[in-house]
């Protein structure tokens, strides 16, 4: 018993009287946030965010909270009303104009006036005798020293008219409540840490990307495509409903070790070499690769996308060809090797012989780092505000943060897809610290079992607060298996796949072709336009380009296919027919689809509604009769479903809209 | 492009290289851990603790991981070794022999070693040229400057044999990969926050729990027991399996506004009072009520639990009567109402006049902190070491965690039992901030539906691992309408549901002789002890005590039935029988139960098994046959389960060891 002692370590556990009540109440479970609030949720400009968490602190006083928000870095909080949903929980919505870095927290505190004022309902329910909790009330009146002057005048009448025999009434009165719970201290005020959340604007959520090498835009055999080309190509490229035009890198190709056609280890005279050897005598990663034509002609292609509607995504590749300026400017940038060679990638025993990759923690690296972001800044300064990263999984996940936060405070439209194909916890790490949207396994997924599983990891808790997929049905290094036979009703299945299962999706130019030679036995294109130009008929014969012209028109007009998340799966009992239904609620937009995963045909099936609701918060309902999307009929929910009919070869996908 | 300013700003992000690279590895979803590390899990000494985490970097380069643990407060990390299990998790194991508060970590680095060891054979493999590599190799062990003599050793040794011819054969072979891995420099070694893990003895996790008003265990009526009285009936209680003795207050009484007979608001000449109206002018908190005996009689009466195996139990109620002592010589402790008076207890419109509650936020509230925490101290010094602790729920939080982790700090054996009934969250937040058990709403839980979901909220994680439930069939306040018929098939039901589903549970003397006069129409016993002595005849014809007994030494046989989170429920073809299946696999032990909820008998039903697995990790299988652990039948499992016959007026629980 030494309370000489006790008294002192009391005091070195709680610093001050303030740090214990300010821990009076536990804000506990907030929704939305990622990993307790260490990275960022991800929403878009205009969307209403629902928010919750569990407060409440110990006793049975009345307990009040609110929703605190400011932009990142900010200083002044921004309040929104939380209610009282039930056990703890409190809940309230927030809607962001502005794309930017935001946090957002919770504060609670406890109403006195309104704790005294049901205590002394109940009391004089009870018949009891209230002399001193009336004078107690008063009390609280005189200790109200904040709030507006509107509210300091209710109290001053409230207290001036005080009367014994009417103080009940007096007190117990609306807006003296009201003027109380703004004008009194809030001594046990609890604020929670902050949670961040990040405000993308509509493109990182949605988006038809349409990818092509300018190269090969040109309409001469063997000739070098020029931007002019790939202007006009745009007039074409728009009618059929894509929203982004993504280019391999556009720079100076190395002529070092440069890669001939099929990857061959030497070049021809004549051969154009892999873009992604970037950099030559002409200048790196801020220049353009001279046969494209100039700086200016960039400019002029970025304006006529924007033109029709569309914008430009450029490659972000870090590797530098042998004949990159900066091997010479900044030869401590690359690891030498005992030999006094600067090492080339390699992923073992596969060599890049015409590539090395800078070292992100050579000495001066934060000069490194600081180059590669001032040729982001670059791009964005001639107008390129999509870039999609070339296998950031290989380079520093805190690099990627850092450069990404840099470049999202001076412009937060810019949006970045995360090119990784790797483990999967590695892809959630890069989509956690701050890549916009992501590539996915979509590729090669094709049994149904295959996309129920992957596409409930992508759209749950809490991966779809930031993990934005984007579905590529092909891509220049890959041609999947299924794709090999070149059959029209399996590349119109996975495009409708790509299109309506996620809100982002691309296709490499040539699958509209229905392109499908491979390397045999590889899952890669024969004569790849990674080392080679190729000049195509856009519109020959058998090409499915009005078949993915009419899934984009349907994709912009119906907004449950802009978005990911709002998934649910429908049985269909068919094992070959997949069945899903996305929905928009607050636009009350509800789309179901029905896919052929197989090309025999007709099938016939039921596709089961259940007892699935639609429609806005508040006022959701059953499913009561779908419009076909592409026929305009209509069909009404008869036993809890619809019988379909599906020919795959003529179209293996049916959506419709459902009312 | 203003390159000063990019390197200063990228400067100001990244403080250092080393900062950098010590962010290079992601360390998530760590298991056990409560809201991400903020509170700790709760284990056991001498337990085998699982511990895992997804542990990342970039790049394809060889990880290691190591996991740290280490007494709170103390300096060293004492490390165990991770395993690689799959998709980048990694997981180990911990078990701690002494109780106390502690922290576990994780640390990652590269080998880059190993991973040049990995490249180089790739390399071999393909029968490419390794000169330069090899050079790289013996200049990583040039590099290598850490680790133990024998380390050392064999990299001196490799260093000196390296020879061109046998290079390869040199630094490939076994020794020097774990030389290096402990030798090498590890450039990214990354060390995820700490973790906070609670080890309790025993106790803590499972016991019987008995219940008595001391002043009741004499032999004549009407006249205060002592405790000596108590000393003389501990033989009994012992021989019946119980673990703890738990005593309602045991202090001086207050005479003011002292209740009488049935909660009476005024007390007849007679009346000894509630035990919670706590103090009188012989003394407050660290006194002992006169009638009981003298302080050093509650020691004989400690020394004596402990000599029959048992622990006492003291009740810890921070609530003071109108004689306390506290109130003049601490008259600041307590809040003044406008009339001078100090407030007495209420839960509008209900009064507790004979109750005062300190004002745990009054000025000087660390005195009033500190005495309490020395009143703990003072009944740890008389022997106490179990606390079950009245109404915590309407105390500050803080004020409880700052308690705990006080008394737990010199003596980390001591337990404290949270009574609170209140709102889910609030049970669980007391649970997070330390209170070792918790009492629940078992109380109540009748239906099969009800314990489905009631156990299975207390079992999952996170919950199990801070919320450790005492489930009680009754308690001085409540007679669950359920017992008020005073059918011994519902008393043994209770008794067998509270101490199989439970590690720990209790009951409140009576319940074995079983009193059920309730006051009409009320969950409360008429005639409640808290107001009067009862002299009862504890072998009262009809009692169930050797029905408890058993149940007590089935508990002690079978570990699977001292620990409450591994359950798993079991299909019983009767809605009125519940089924399920409590298993200890480091032990071996593994037991099902059935529980009839209903009277009507005999009743036959099939008891399913299915696929339910058990035994030691690595070795789980079906379960073959069982044993009924009262009868020693053995049964073996047909078509996945067995037809049982009970008759609930006979024996509602069937308990089977499992084989």
């Amino acid at each position: 018993m030494k309370p000489e002692r006790s008294l002192a370590e009391a005091s070195a556990v709680l610093s001050s009287k303030t740090a214990a009540c300010r821990a009076r109440y536990f804000i506990e479970d907030v929704y939305p946030s990622v990993d307790g609030g260490r990275w960022p949720v991800k929403r878009i400009v205009g969307e209403t965010i629902d928010i919750w968490a569990d407060i409440f602190r110990d006793g049975h006083d009345v307990a009040m909270a609110a929703l605190l928000w400011r932009k990142a870095g900010e200083g002044a909080w921004r309040r929104e009303p939380l209610r009282h949903v039930s056990n703890d929980r409190w809940a309230g919505q927030l809607t962001l104009t502005e794309p930017g870095r935001y946090v957002f927290a919770f504060q609670a505190w406890t109403d006195d006036f309104a704790t005294w004022q049901r205590d002394i309902r109940l009391k004089l329910e009870a018949g009891q005798d209230v002399g001193v909790e009336l004078q107690e009330g008063r009390a609280l009146l005189a200790g109200a020293n904040d709030g507006s002057d509107g509210a300091k005048r209710i109290i001053a009448a409230a207290t001036k008219s005080f009367d014994k025999k009417k103080a009940a009434e007096t007190l117990l009165q609306e807006p003296l409540s009201a003027a109380m719970a703004e004008a009194q201290p809030r001594s046990d005020l609890t604020t929670s840490q902050s949670f961040p959340l990040t405000i993308d604007r509509e493109r990182a959520r949605s988006g038809a990307w349409y990818e092509f090498f300018p190269r090969s835009q040109g309409t001469v055999a063997n000739q070098h495509g020029t931007f002019d080309d790939c202007i006009a190509r745009l007039p074409d490229i728009a009618a059929h409903g894509f929203d982004v035009v993504y280019l391999p890198p556009i720079h100076p190709i190395g002529r070092t070790n440069r890669k001939g056609k099929n990857n061959a280890l030497t070049a021809g005279p004549s051969d154009p070499g892999s873009p992604y050897a970037i950099g030559a005598e002409e200048g790196g990663h801020d220049a353009v690769h001279p046969e494209l034509g100039t700086i200016e002609d960039f400019r002029r292609f970025v304006a006529a996308c924007a033109e029709h509607g569309m914008e430009v995504a450029l490659d972000f590749a870090t590797q530098c060809s042998p004949d990159h300026p900066w091997l010479k400017k900044h030869a401590e940038w690359f690891k030498r090797r005992p030999d006094g060679s600067i090492k080339y990638a390699e992923n073992p025993p596969k060599k890049y012989q015409d590539i090395h990759n800078p070292d992100f923690y050579c000495n001066n690296y934060m000069e490194l780092w600081a180059a590669f972001r001032d040729v982001i800044h670059f791009w964005v300064d001639q107008g390129v505000r999509i870039f999609r990263v070339d296998n950031p999984h290989t380079k520093p996940f805190a690099f990627w943060e850092w450069l990404i936060r840099d470049i999202q405070s001076r412009d937060a439209g810019v949006i970045f897809l995360a090119e990784a194909f790797t483990r999967p916890k590695i892809m959630k790490a890069l989509a956690k610290l701050g890549f916009s949207q992501s590539y996915t396994y979509f590729t090669w997924r094709t049994t149904k079992a295959e996309f129920s599983e992957y596409l409930s990891e992508l759209t749950r808790y809490p991966e779809r607060e930031f993990y934005r997929p984007n579905f590529f049905v092909n891509t220049p290094d890959i041609l999947p298996v299924h794709l090999q036979t070149g059959e029209s009703w399996m590349f119109k299945s996975r495009v409708a796949l790509a299109a309506t299962l996620s809100s982002n999706y691309g296709i490499y130019s040539g699958f509209e072709l229905l392109e499908h030679e491979p390397i045999l036995g590889k899952e890669e294109y024969l004569d790849s336009e990674k080392y080679e130009i190729r000049v195509r008929d856009w519109n020959r014969p058998g090409n499915i380009k009005p078949y993915i012209a009419e899934l984009n028109r349907l994709r912009r007009e119906n907004a449950a296919l802009l978005q990911t998340a709002d998934l649910r799966w429908l049985q269909i009992d068919d094992a070959e027919v997949i069945g899903f239904l996305k929905e928009s609620p607050r636009q009350d937009n509800a789309v179901a689809v029905a896919i052929a995963l197989d090309r025999h045909g007709p099938r016939e099936f039921w596709m089961h509604f259940g007892d699935l609701q639609i429609g806005p918060p508040g006022s959701r309902r059953l499913v009561s009769y779908v419009e076909n999307l592409k026929t305009g009929e209509q069909r009404p929910i008869q036993y809890g479903g619809i019988r379909l009919r599906m020919d795959p070869w003529q179209d293996p996908a049916i959506l419709f809209r459902c009312h």
